[in-house]
């Protein structure tokens, strides 16, 4: 349709959890302790970021399966089969992930959050503002 | 820090807004009348998607300028500057732009949606349920 685009994740995820089927589990049970580690040439990006800020932070799915088109909804094999479009599941053809969640410290480059769901390692792609989730100004 | 992601766009976005300084302006007065053109390549995960629904559709906003880190926010002069991070700014080193929208009709690869803030020609990356914000199922 249209040309490839090249990411640089700006930083990866430090996290407690690496087993993927337990990442989803524990953000319901409330806040893995994660920690955002940014790469030194993005510092200047980091101005003006608070803790208690709510921020949106978007993920590479590493770990996802991008030939997946369809799947079981929440992998449970009695629900019909549909496209992972309609879904949250992981696996798509360009699986990044979308997360929201609050800064609970800032060290530098070292961005402490609470509720992120992703194991050990994810690379982190982007961060905004999670004001006016519709707006892109 | 990592090594670089390859994402492949799924389709483009067909809006009449062609001014990339219109385009924010329009969806706060409403609802330009966008549609998500998807590849034939991917629309078995489009299957269970319906009008009505909640959707977050993923763009490479292929307009911003990835050199950019700090910025006046919503291009005030008045106000300081912060980091891109802590704003919804277009420009960042990976301009990825995130959109909940409605779908109001689907006819086959063609998805219409209400309040997509987007110029045309667009590159379209992901699209998601919205529901279940903060999950990744």
């Amino acid at each position: 349709v249209t040309s490839d685009v090249l990411l640089r994740p700006i930083g990866l995820v430090e996290s407690p959890v690496t087993d993927p089927a337990l990442a989803a589990r524990q953000a319901d049970e409330g806040a893995p302790d994660c920690w955002l580690v940014l790469d030194p040439a993005v510092r200047p990006a980091l101005d003006g970021l608070r803790p208690g800020d709510d921020i949106v932070v978007v993920t590479w799915l590493h770990l996802a399966d991008r030939t997946v088109l369809r799947v079981h909804p929440r992998g449970d094999a009695s629900r019909p089969m549909r496209g992972v479009f309609a879904t949250r599941s992981q696996h798509r053809p360009n699986p990044l992930g979308i997360h929201q969640v609050t800064i609970v410290a800032i060290d530098d480059l070292r961005v402490h959050v609470q509720g992120l769901e992703a194991v050990d390692g994810t690379p982190i792609i982007d961060v905004k503002s999670a004001l006016e989730p519709r707006g892109q100004r």
